[in-house]
């Protein structure tokens, strides 16, 4: 009937309407209701990123027929009530179908755990060298016999009264520059971008605003560290050098997954890396806008930005395909960003901000951990030293000025809560901090913010790990003693277990516990980061004895008890002095960039001079690892405080536990 | 009744439907028919920009009332008819106007006069050197053992290969980079941009294109000359260095005025300057297309342009405010534009191309006139040169290689053919070439492309006036001769006039004539210019007898005939072969520019080193202009040639014609 040309086939559609949002939409027949409900921007949990493996992307359908390949982690109630797993559930005609609404956890408060400049163990000169400044310009105005253009003539000023011989602008301020320079007689205050980036030594200053009479407007500043889960932002006074303020929130990139592998996967669905991208600049956005309200500042007084994240996060913003960070052999685009403008990302400051991403070394060390080796001073020393910054992956930096090794080993979500059945982020609720008397094997321990008891966050973890082995509750292969006099000990669905927090204790309408497997999971990751310790120094021929300085960054890094993560194996044994917490070394970083024009060289050199070391190519590192499957360490030598503490309490490394 | 906070108070409102377009707009009570028309984007011509001057901008009120303020140029019948001038006419209901269709005059094809490379009288060393070139790259594929990042990589194989140590990448590129590397198996070709404009030896070459195997696409530039009137481009092939094609059209701003003065006036209105500045692209645009397509290449094979306008149209092309060129100082926000990329003005080449745009020296001596010194060559030349470019405006360049004085006169639109009653531009049927004959007094003509004539060019008002004036029926004062015996002099509407061309004998339906007030008009356009000459020569202490070239430049220069010219005293009165035509300067300075990186320090040396004089603040201006008012001048010793063709034919200076 129509005389359309019929060169391509048909595809036979169905529409989904979606409540309560009442939105519909037309898709292929064949397509899966979690990729529909992407479409449509909707907030489905997908931590697993559509793999069918996490079964939280639930969603009901009320009207309709629809192809189900798997109801994993349904209940046949559930499934009759219409409940499926959106993305192993296919549309095979019109349909109607309901989106939970979430709730959203709130992002643990960190008390503005705000490094100070003063706080910072850098070494080099660097303190208050923006490349932000503002300037008071009186110009001469124009005349018949002088005649110069508006520009040459702000640049005939800025020679004249402060020495700055050239200066450059682009289309935005020229396109007011006339009128502005008039509507203030003349007599103008101009911020400057003094040096650029990665050719800053060349290029001239650059005009990012310009407003009537003396140096009155703020210029600010905001470093932000842009992590997996977490996202922090800290706002800088560039006239005093002083953060003011800072703010946090989850990543919201955590409804397309929980982790990098997750997000990447993500990224190949249609429009995922956009919308990826999007929720990196939207989560930042909204950190900008509270820091912006709670100080009255505007968004066009915010100048610079500077970012560090990891590798797959930094890819993310820029909009760059993270594909090839997973497969082998596992390379990113860039090392190093281009400068950006903040316009140019979408980001709420001035259009014209440069936005200065931190530069990252191999797919799995990035701009977080240059950031933190500069953070944390590494680079300028010359004490042997070892940088870890401990996530769902380990980073580890080895090193000193002359030369710096890095790794990453994967060591999974557990340290993040995640995987391990009562695990949580370290949100309001969540144990982390554990002690278990010898005697009566009963716990105490403290929750964040001392809320009620909702679960497990990784330092609690390390601690009732550690607990349970010291008092022989779990031997060295991680099995628990089920002999133990203690009914916190028991078997629940065929899965040993210890119940750390009944459930009339807590916040939480089940037992609290600990599992087998999830004990299983912990010594998994902890021995996949000691195997990086190992590999690290083997390879340069040092051993983890000869290591002067361990320095532990990132945001979690902070909570960790280094005695009992010592005693599981997680961290060296060594003498606790040579330990330093750090804090969040990735946001110090960035912030330190901020803050010091001539950190940006040094982080540019640090990931050109730092060597990455890619563990799966590395034989040893699966001896090593396999070495560590145990607590604390199949060589006990290594441990030497832990295995006095297991003596002194009379629980031999191998004995079972001596029943009191 | 509404609870709406009335802090503002509310603007009565009335609605305008639009004939035969069918759209409408809600605006004030109050506003102008012609503000209307613009907020609709519909296409009214507006000469005098909306100053009541023109009476073109000419639509018909069919329905309601409107408030009339002046009914320039109709006559009772059009304004019963409804008829009524836009700019003059205000909303106070709502109402129904209709606006006519308009004919649009074709530009005349200037039959291809492309300069080719060889023809450019240029002396420096500038051939084939472009800024854009393409090299193929074997790059090594990536391993475990050897992870640098893809961009690296490509730096690495950049070096490597071709001896390009550094190269850099914007996120437009470096967000397909994974793919295009992995698609093409490391086997690629790349267009970079080897130097930038105005830091270019401090800034590594820039990555515009990246593609599969071997170099085989295009690689192209375009070369703009963005005049006032018509809108020239040349599309260059980087790989041989030729033109390969040009097209030209009317600027589409004439549709908000004819002149830089009217526009600048237009650029006031609400959203005045946006429609210039789009209307600029859009023009460019379809120039871009028409090459494209008849070339069969792709809008991303567009590698580079470069822009020659005057320092108005530079300014409405980038959107910068220009008001204060036309207010006393004459202060343009610009002498040299920041290097731009096609995709942030919207021009329709590869997003990244880069856009240069020729700097200018002073409002009213712009990036046209340091494109026709660099053209013309002498700026790099040992003779005293004088260089002319006439239009609206007669620009002019008096130097040698070591100095550059310039200066700008206002000649009105005469030579354009405006202001003239049958005057017109040079398309079609334009009296382009006029003889009289001593003894009958009949004049024979030329037209452009032998088309019936419509009206007048200004190179035949040019010829006209002359042959008027050496026949004798035209005195040095501008007055016709009414006593002669022909009936061609006649008084028409109590203006004497000169009748060229009959109503039967041409295109028009009526005779087309050049009255004593066009004549007073053209006087006064050429007495501006020579003017100038004298002002520029006395200022350095020369006489235009010294000056030993004669350049004459611009798009309307090519077609005078320099004895004509002479003879009304619109040229020096020098020996013949010191005049040389050059052709369209501003075009080939840009494509100059195009082809040759050097060519671009040599512009922005130009005009930073060439003087510019403000005629207005010059007192001598006036007194020479003064003096000029005459034919060929008062004082007839500068003019030696003229004086014995006079003698020659019996018409001395004073006398009144010798009747034959």
């Amino acid at each position: 009937m129509s005389d359309a040309p019929a060169t391509k086939a048909r595809t036979a559609m169905a529409s989904i309407t979606f409540t309560p949002s009442g939105e519909t939409i037309e898709v292929p027949l064949g397509t899966s209701l979690l990729d529909a409900v992407i479409l449509c921007e909707l907030d489905v949990p997908a931590p697993c990123a559509g793999q069918g493996r996490c079964g939280r992307c639930r969603v009901r359908v009320r009207a309709g027929d629809v192809e189900r390949r798997s109801n994993a982690g349904l209940v046949s109630a559930e499934i009759l009530d219409g409940w499926a797993v959106a993305c192993q559930t296919y549309v095979t005609g019109s349909i109607e179908v309901e989106v939970p609404e979430r709730r959203r956890e709130t992002v643990r408060p960190h008390g503005h755990a705000i490094a100070e400049p003063e706080s910072l163990p850098l070494t080099c000169d660097w303190r208050q060298d923006p490349a932000v400044r503002t300037f008071e310009l009186d110009i001469e105005p124009p005349s018949l016999a002088d005649n110069t253009s508006d520009f040459d003539r702000l640049r005939r000023a800025l020679a004249q009264q402060h020495g700055i011989e050239e200066v450059r602008a682009e289309l935005p301020m020229l396109r007011r520059l006339g009128k502005d320079l008039r509507m203030a007689n003349w007599k103008v205050s101009v911020t400057l971008e003094m040096r650029d980036w990665v050719y800053d030594a060349y290029l001239p200053p650059r005009l990012i605003r310009i407003y009537p009479g003396a140096f009155r407007h703020a210029s600010m500043g905001v470093a932000v560290d842009l992590g997996t889960t977490s996202v922090v932002a800290y706002l800088l006074d560039f006239a005093t050098g002083r953060v003011v303020d800072s703010a946090s929130a989850y990543n919201k990139q955590i409804a397309c997954g929980d982790d990098v592998i997750s997000r990447i996967i993500y990224a190949k669905r249609k429009r995922g890396l956009e919308r990826l991208q999007h929720l990196a600049v939207e989560t930042i956005n909204d950190l900008l806008d509270e820091l912006q309200k709670r100080n009255g500042i505007e968004l066009y007084e915010i100048h610079e930005v500077t970012v560090a994240g990891n590798t797959t996060m930094t890819h993310l913003l820029l909009g760059l395909d993270p594909q090839y960070l997973r497969a082998e052999p596992y390379i990113p685009t860039i090392s190093a960003s281009p400068v950006l403008e903040a316009g140019e990302l979408g980001l709420r400051a001035n259009i014209l901000a440069h936005v200065h991403v931190m530069p990252s070394v191999g797919s799995y060390v990035g701009g977080d951990i240059t950031a933190g080796v500069i953070s944390s001073g590494m680079f300028a020393t010359d004490k042997l030293t070892l940088f870890i910054d401990i996530g769902t992956n380990g980073e580890m930096v080895l090193g000193t000025k002359d030369w710096l090794l890095s790794c990453a080993c994967s060591a999974g979500p557990a340290f993040e809560g995640g995987g391990v059945g009562d695990g949580m982020r370290a949100s309001p609720g969540a144990i982390e901090d554990v002690f278990i008397a010898d005697d009566t094997l009963e716990p105490t321990f403290r929750t964040v913010d001392d809320a009620p008891a909702v679960g497990i966050c990784g330092s609690g973890l390390i601690d009732l790990l550690g607990e349970l082995f010291v008092t022989g509750l779990v031997d060295k292969s991680g099995h628990l003693d089920r002999s133990a006099p203690t009914d916190r000990v028991r078997v629940h669905d065929g899965v040993p277990e210890y119940v750390v927090c009944w459930a009339g204790e807590g916040g939480a309408d089940h037992d609290i516990a600990l599992t087998e497997s999830d004990i299983t999971g912990l010594i998994r990751a902890k021995a996949a980061i000691y195997a990086g310790f190992e590999v690290l120094c083997r390879s340069v021929g040092v051993d983890l004895a000869d290591v002067e300085e361990i320095l532990i960054g990132g945001a979690f890094g902070q909570y960790i008890n280094i005695e009992k993560a010592i005693r599981i194996g997680l961290l060296p044994d060594q003498p606790v002095e040579r330990f330093k917490f750090l804090g969040n070394t990735s946001a110090q970083g960035a912030y330190a960039a901020l803050l010091c024009v001539n950190i940006r060289h040094d982080v540019l050199d640090v990931a050109a001079k730092m060597t990455y070391l890619e563990l799966s190519a590395d034989n040893s590192f699966m001896d090593e690892y396999t070495s560590a499957l145990f607590l604390p360490h199949t060589d006990l030598s290594g441990f030497p405080s832990v295995l006095a503490a297991l003596q002194k309490r009379g629980n031999g490394s191998d004995a079972p536990r001596a029943t009191t």
